[in-house]
């Protein structure tokens, strides 16, 4: 990484250096998650994401990033009935959903319900540690009825109110289509949610972080992330990767565009990550499930396309360390899944609130303001110009 | 600054080194503010903030942070009526702000309601520098409107609706009061907003450069500055010192006061800075307005306890570079002027709001996404157990 260090004389006339995008900075130490970039290995608190995609479900997973150990049968029992009771939101904040023009943006529309949600708190300058878990729990409860509510409404069918018979995976997908979905829709969107919980300082968890730094609160630090998590160079790019492959329409079209895009030196969606330099192991989990589903669904179509994107890809820039990210393979397996498109990076997020909140929490408990520095390179000391004479 | 580096083991046993916080660690170049920590200078784009406070205006700071440069006088009659045109808020905001809880915190309204214009942007997907130009125009017009209105519906007041014969200072007071000020209140509000306007990377504007380099969006890039504004450690610094003095209460329980935080190493509010290791310039500067409306308002008392604190910590911690910061004397100048400590950290923003948007512009123009790295001291490949062997 030694050539991305820019080499600048400061404001001084000192040398210094920095990173652009602060790349391979460390910024702190964390619990939550650990990436082995090389090897492509990813571990929530100490376990590959492999094994908690196999034998985990979205609850468990959330409990084991919040408290740091995984749950007892007890403790899970206890931890989902709480998810299960807090499913319902205030109805003011589904009346605000409503007031909002139609056409606008779901990740606007989350971001700006989830602020909201603060102004609802009942305790909101207790920043105890218990209350601020509090909280995490009842955003990962609320985030999945938010979500559908977001696009319940703008596709202009009433809002569906949440079930507690079902799992937290199952009753979004209930709420989002309005019947109760089929077992194996049900484990699919589970492991998605598994595998998109938690993924170290990604830009919108060091958002969260950034923001509780300033002792803030944790609705300001949720808030944040949703709206990093909106951008394309993020969780942005699910949907734009979907689009691009109905916009390519068919695979004998896929070889021309992607030697087009890489000699226009533009970017593919779903390749490449900051940290990732070889397959992003959940791109290869996500992989085998969108294989399922187009089996399933007799549609093979969208996934041959991926795996032709990807088998050109690897062939033209897998020596640089550009390879199919998590964006790539959840792409088409949300739309096997028959999800919405504007709902893609929603969902991400109805996942992330998970390590989000868990990393709020771990910011809190040894925390110190992020206050960078930034260089001035430009003159120094000139006066200001009386407006007649400029 | 060596002493601040932590040497650690990476996960993949590798010696690195980190600063929390992010404490001296260059994060991008900047060419709108500089910050002499050692000297205690300050320059907007290469002017003395000195020489600001004396003859610009916060109009003018805004265009010279937004363009860099100062404006001609045209210029700049054009760039102040665009602000007056624009003082009028959507009146579904100011519907928003009366459907929430009346006991709301300000900070937290601002926060809903900036995410909120967000969802009436007419052209939301256009991302062209001179439209997000426009958007920081429209921010820097429309946040006196907003905060104006937060503070007159939670003191049970009509709404005011914007003037546009006033300057941006002297209609934001109009808005708050419900009358026109004296000329001398506004010229102090608008040295306070100059002396506000940007400061680096302080933690809401690296804030707002994060969640911009994801290419969200503008308003999702605010509404997280906003939410990091709030804290304590930051724009909530200023509400807390006129806490801390009206607590202590007199003049003669300052020195035991002072004493007894230090004493139990309890940080004094309004005191010490990141990157000031000397006299904050602006502290410098509001400090003798706040001496002046103590002689105005034949109100001393605040000022001398104010001065007294300062004399007490100079010479118990002065050597260790703890100063009084631009929070310790905003506090009593906006007391004085009769504010609701309330809007404190709101009028912040109401000045912030130039700096972070002309960020967002700079960032845009040359963006990195922001992606550090954790290191994750914990250990690795732990086996999921079953939960019955837990």
């Amino acid at each position: 990484m030694a050539d991305k260090v820019r080499e600048v004389i400061d404001e001084f006339g000192r040398p210094a250096e920095f990173r652009e995008g602060l790349e391979g900075v460390v910024a702190a130490l964390s619990m939550i998650s650990s990436i082995d970039g090389e090897n492509g290995v990813l571990l929530y608190r100490g376990i590959p994401i492999e094994q908690l995609a196999e034998h985990s479900t979205f609850e468990e997973t959330s409990y084991f990033l919040l408290y740091g150990r995984l749950p007892k049968r007890q403790e899970l029992t206890e931890f989902e009935n709480k998810l299960k009771s807090r499913r319902q939101v205030q109805p003011a904040i589904l009346d605000l959903i409503r007031s909002f023009p139609a056409t606008a943006n779901a990740m606007d529309l989350l971001r700006t319900s989830v602020s909201a949600l603060g102004l609802y708190d009942t305790d909101p300058a207790n920043s105890a540690p218990e209350k601020n878990l509090d909280r995490a729990i009842d955003l990962i409860a609320a985030f999945p009825t938010i979500v559908a509510a977001i696009q319940r409404r703008q596709s202009g069918q009433a809002v569906v109110a949440p079930r507690t018979d079902l799992s937290h995976a199952a009753n979004f997908l209930y709420m989002v289509n309005g019947e109760a979905p089929a077992e194996y829709a049900s484990r699919v969107l589970d492991v998605a949610l598994i595998l998109h919980a938690d993924h170290g300082f990604n830009a919108s968890t060091f958002t969260s972080r950034v923001v509780i730094s300033s002792l803030s609160d944790m609705y300001a630090a949720i808030t944040a992330a949703v709206g990093s998590l909106k951008g394309p160079l993020h969780g942005g790019a699910n949907s734009e990767v979907m689009t691009t492959l109905l916009k390519i329409g068919s695979i004998e079209k896929v070889e021309a565009y992607v030697l087009e895009r890489l000699k226009n030196k533009q970017k593919v969606m779903g390749f490449g990550h900051r940290v990732y330099h070889t397959y992003d192991p959940r791109a290869r989990i996500l992989s085998q499930y969108s294989q399922k589903l187009a089996q399933q669904t007799g549609n093979a179509k969208w996934f041959d396309m991926s795996k032709k994107v990807e088998e050109i890809m690897i062939r033209e820039v897998g020596e640089k360390g550009i390879y199919p990210n998590v964006d790539f393979y959840s792409a088409t397996v949300y739309y096997y899944m028959g999800l919405d498109q504007d709902l893609f990076t929603p969902i991400f997020a109805v996942s992330r609130i998970a390590g989000w909140t868990a990393h709020v929490l771990e910011q809190m408990q040894n925390n110190r303001l992020f206050r960078p520095r930034a260089i001035y390179p430009g003159e120094k000391n000139l006066a200001y110009v009386p407006i007649e004479q400029r």
